[in-house]
């Protein structure tokens, strides 16, 4: 045991009522939720990179957390491992997700790296054996070392997409060791900075040579999980690639890979684009290309990626519905990519982070929850959309330009609009959240 | 001859020094730029909305423009297209283009809309008999009566679906009537307000047989034009589906319409989807999908629909660059989407934004020419990407991951960033613009 | 009784259990939230100029709604104020608010609108007789007019100027007639299109004025509501002077009237100035100018001023708590300055956006007051900057910054970083909304 | 010498025709413009800590440039003194600007940090007397470090106080032995997270108390050049308490400073508190508190600080058109306050970078000069307002609602709009730029 949280107790479901900062006040992990536990419904996940790795820095400012651990050598990578399992038992989570540079010293070459990260999943793995925290997923860091600056699967140099290319396959091969349910692939350099100096047509077929050799190497293994992609529109590079769900389909579909991979979809990320989360996930949802979210909370007048942990319930309970419609998690789980704020300096905030975010998204799924068991809100729906049921409807869609000229002048149709009946909807949904 | 424009000469080209307000400066018709008349490279449309059939309203006021030809008859209309054919006149310009609601009143039904739009077509025939100007495209408007306030092709109610079939039937006959070289769908309502109330996948699904049937319909009556999507993210609806190319180009994939239908591309559009407009457009091109574009410019800190005349040559240039390397326009042009601030109320103003603009494009025909015909920055685009050239690179592209990794550890291959050379270029690209 | 509302009872109080729609679940306005009743601490107004006036449109689409006293007669205008009537009395509105324009027809002239006003508010006035609905304030439309296109007060017109001040003139006695408790004033033209015909200078020395005059007026026929101005930041002018809080306070200190004129604060335009709304209330609290706000909801991603009803609790519980901080409303009150959607076309719709959002904010106070009372809040907020309170503390705020280097030197001051405990806070916060 | 830029000769003008890219094409600082020397109009700045602090990171990456001086001490300073001064020379810059930690390493305490400031502004200053260039400003970095994040003079820890006007001292002290122009006050950190743990009215006057320090210094000092405060509304922190020109205006007026500090107003700055630069130059001139410019270009579409050079020659004529309309710069001058891409990595993009902002700026300044020396943009403006000069109409500004109100009935004023003339304008403006 490491002193860093001392002090902290196993938080444990205490109830809406009680006043002690450290319970649950709403996320408990037994209680069944439309026959499923809750656990099995929000499948947590802790991010290692915001909780371990970041040191509290921004584009004016440096470091301000002093964690022990801080430093580039395999003893001090193992102490922060230490560190997070103790959190993943604190906070009971489910599950962690990690990227190769969070939890091994950058090396000087490739081989360095490759041992590193090898010493390091052996190490966590020990740790798994005794901890109940399973892996949600794996990823490569393509983004932060310079020389990804260009990017990664699109950069200009070949012998970085050689690098890249090696590089998920460590990480991949560390996933599936550590029984991972999931490999995620963000493209946070796969953009530009400038059309000036930039071939987009080589780089999208870059892009999906990349990402099929990916899907070849996932069923070369016998890897079971999910490939997901994370949609970005901006930031780090002026343009990301995988700008949102739909521009991900377009590219899926282009390569033929649209039933391979599915979208790892993050709140923040989808402010930034324009949408909300829950049309993210909807679409997504709605494409057969759904898979896990990234449980953040964007400020809406912060044009960067603030990662803030998610505090309002009515918000998350959009997100939930969506989910719950759509089947629920089948790999996919709720990761916390979240980072406390510069100034919450404190072992206890790292918890009480997270803790409160649990308890955010408990109350969240069970309003989500309720109102789908409820079925007003469905049942409206299907009204709004029950002319479509008719034959004569659905024959229209099969017909032509022409033929329904005739039936338009024939039958004299001549539509009368239909309340839309918003407000109502939004009253029916405040009564559950 | 109306007095509307009465005392407006015909605009011609007097050469940068003129001080003549109502002359070109820049835009000369029959100026040969690489090898192609300047009015065949940019394929001037002046939009008959905007500039006939706008009220000067806005969310807080209404009509500001006083024009005879206001009200809703077919004497009225008629009056309205004999100053808009002199406004043509004045301005030289090659192209116009329509929706069926700005050119016919509006009637108490189905047939009758369809008798004034007949009516009126044949009335701009006769008009386009003794003049130059030529119809670049015609569109269906089916957002502005409050029978679409819910969607078009994606209503909830099917009789709406089946109005607007039968409503762009008469659109796109008028235009092959009209020698139209193309035919645009704007998908204004074709989007939601709240997901509350909105069955995406449903909609998707009206909205890929609708555009389905548009292309048989093309093909049945033997219209050559192409057909465009005009991508827009939002506003008049909170989302709409043709968000931008890169959702558009996955939505044709989806319904195998990749080959059969294009985009126009509109500068204000691109932006409020978080892009810019040369990159629209060069993502159109790398995917074979680019069409036409609507000139205008919006103000990048109102987050509405600006739609004002172009005024920066440093921007029109980089767009026109995108659309040489592209190749230039085959049946698409340069629509000038925009529309006169609603305090400019003289005709002169009318006449006056139009030369500015065209002179405007003129320029950046110019200055991107120039930059293409020097090479240098194509040059310095090739460079960057030589790598890739290599035999060995592009046997990377059909690798995959375990030889990758084994070539890195065999080549020791540790990837060396080379600048990237931005300002450079942009410092290139001043020297032509 | 018109039949506009035929069949919807008056709403009255039910419990959170209740599944009547015609009902409030939490807005009761007898139940006493600390020692004050909660129709005297919310003081909810209709605004008569979304709910009645306004036809549905928006810039791509026309008007949606049908409505029996739609048109521009002194008949029409006495139906509508009978229909409003009937509205508040079913939701128990304690206030409502009006712009000239909405209640009177236009008239020809000056003299004919003057006649038209004082005819309605004659009306209006008998009906106030037998009604329990008060008016929270009156206003001037100085903005849908043609005649106001390039502002009112700003406007390069003197004429425009004259017409104005007598317009607010003729509001003013209107608004002492009715018994009104505030008179507002939105400047939605006073800004600018374009710099390049613009002279600031000239315009806020005009405004300057205006408002100086507006002060005097109200001394003058001694009323004793409060003057208040409404910031918002564009829309419809690209620029508007009255930008936010900050800058209506520097403009009022600057002509001597931060002590005679307070601000109306509307949610959206806060949005859209790129603050939150509880940053507006917090800010004009702190500078003793906070009055009254207009309490709608703005998409946070649609770029324009959305109206619509309030749906979130817990952000309208930040806006209630600053309220509270601030002492609570003295003249003000929470106006529903928002519209419905344009698709909901039904009487019910009308009514039950009302309800809806007034339950939101009586859940919001509740919460809101809660807090406060429970007082952990304040206590950690006190703690951080308890050391300020020491005498040495105090001190330094008037030393200088010689003494102060020579202090940091003779005491070796090295301060160390606390955390801030935002997300701790957070969890608080949720623990009561 | 070093051997940082060997190789690059000193930029001399060669003209537009010039393909050379190591010279002006436009900047000639000799050429006579309106009666100055370009380089007494255009008085550029170089800012040290983006060219030679800033190691190239962003928030998903670390740094990309790899320079002989990173590194922190006295003798790595030193080396970076020297580079700074040769590539001054190399570019002839008239200025430069600096913070304390741009130039010193950091040291353990305050003790520590003046006395490498001191070494370093001696070393400096001897540079400067074999130098052309001159300072423009000095300024402290209070943002950095970590002990600033919670804010340096509105922080809650009046330790933080102390020490931050310790070193604005030390930092005054410094420009004045330097001969710097100017002093600037960026609040970096003078804003908050949240307004959970925010009490603002505390934070204000904090803030007004330190400034007024500040102010009473300089006197004391007999500094003859201005005080200084940098704009920015968010970024790093939340929201800042200087978030525009009309945001610092009432906060000078609220502590009676409005005739001690002037602004410094950054392009960038501007644009995301959503103002066009040309905005806030024109209303600070109008407020009389215009002082100096950071000239940098802001990506509009990326919500974040990019702090590009300028590249748009159009944009930077509405800037210089408005500092010459206002008389010119006094002590303030032209900051490219830009840095590099983070992939431009080379010595050339450094010195390349600088010297195309000088010639866009250039250019601008000479478009700029000749459309006021034209005069017909200002014959447009004032004949908008030529009606005001009556002395019929400024009486009117003097009167009194009812006054006025009797003359538009006596008079039966009823007004005419005119058209703004808005494009005819942008097209005037075309002309010349």
């Amino acid at each position: 045991m490491t002193d860093f949280f001392k002090g902290i107790p196993q938080l444990r479901y205490e109830g809406s009522d009680t006043t002690n900062e450290f319970a649950f006040r709403h996320y408990n992990p037994d209680e069944v939720v439309g026959g499923k536990r809750m656990e099995d419904h929000l499948r947590f996940a802790v991010a290692y990179w915001h909780s371990f790795a970041w040191p509290g820095g921004d584009p004016f400012g440096g470091q301000t957390f002093e964690r022990p651990w801080f430093g580039d050598t395999v003893a001090l990578a193992k102490l922060k491992a230490d560190v997070a399992f103790e959190m993943f038992d604190i906070l009971q989570a489910p599950f962690f997700c990690f990227h190769d540079a969070d939890v091994r010293p950058e090396g000087a070459d490739f081989a360095e790296n490759t041992r590193n990260l090898e010493e390091i999943v052996d190490y966590i793995g020990e740790k798994m054996q005794s901890s109940k925290t399973r892996l949600l997923w794996g990823t490569a860091n393509l983004f932060s070392n310079r020389r990804f600056m260009a990017g990664a699967a699109t950069n200009p140099d070949p012998e970085v997409f050689a690098w890249s290319a090696a590089t998920v396959k460590t990480c991949m091969d560390a996933t599936l060791k550590l029984g991972g349910e999931n490999y995620v692939l963000w493209g946070g350099r796969e953009g530009y900075e400038t059309l000036l100096n930039t071939d987009l047509g080589r780089e999208a077929e870059q892009m999906g040579r990349f990402l099929s050799m990916v899907v070849d190497y996932k069923h070369k293994i016998g890897f079971k999980g999910a490939i997901l992609i994370e949609p970005k529109p901006q930031e780090p590079s002026k343009h990301q690639y995988d700008y949102d769900v739909a521009t991900v389909y377009g590219f899926l579909k282009r390569f033929g890979l649209e039933n391979e991979v599915k979208v790892n979809i993050e709140q923040g990320h989808a402010i930034l684009a324009g949408h909300s989360f829950e049309h993210e996930i909807a679409l997504a949802a709605s494409l057969g290309i759904f898979g896990s979210i990234d449980m953040n909370r964007n400020d809406y007048q912060s044009g960067w990626d603030t990662d803030q942990f998610p505090d309002s319930v009515p918000e998350m309970a959009r997100a939930y519905y969506e989910i719950l419609r759509a089947g629920g998690f089948t790999t996919g789980g709720t990761n916390f990519d979240a980072k406390l704020r510069r100034q919450s300096l404190d072992p206890e905030d790292l918890i009480l982070a997270h803790a409160g975010a649990m308890d955010v998204c408990a109350r969240a799924l069970k309003a989500a929850h309720a109102l789908l068991e409820d079925g007003a809100l469905e049942a409206n729906r299907q009204a709004r959309y029950a002319g479509w049921d008719a034959p004569e409807a659905q024959a229209m869609l099969t017909s032509d330009l022409a033929a329904l000229e005739a039936k338009v002048r024939a039958e004299a149709i001549n539509p009368q609009p239909r309340s839309g009946r918003q407000e109502r909807l939004e009253n029916l949904w405040n009564r559950f959240v």
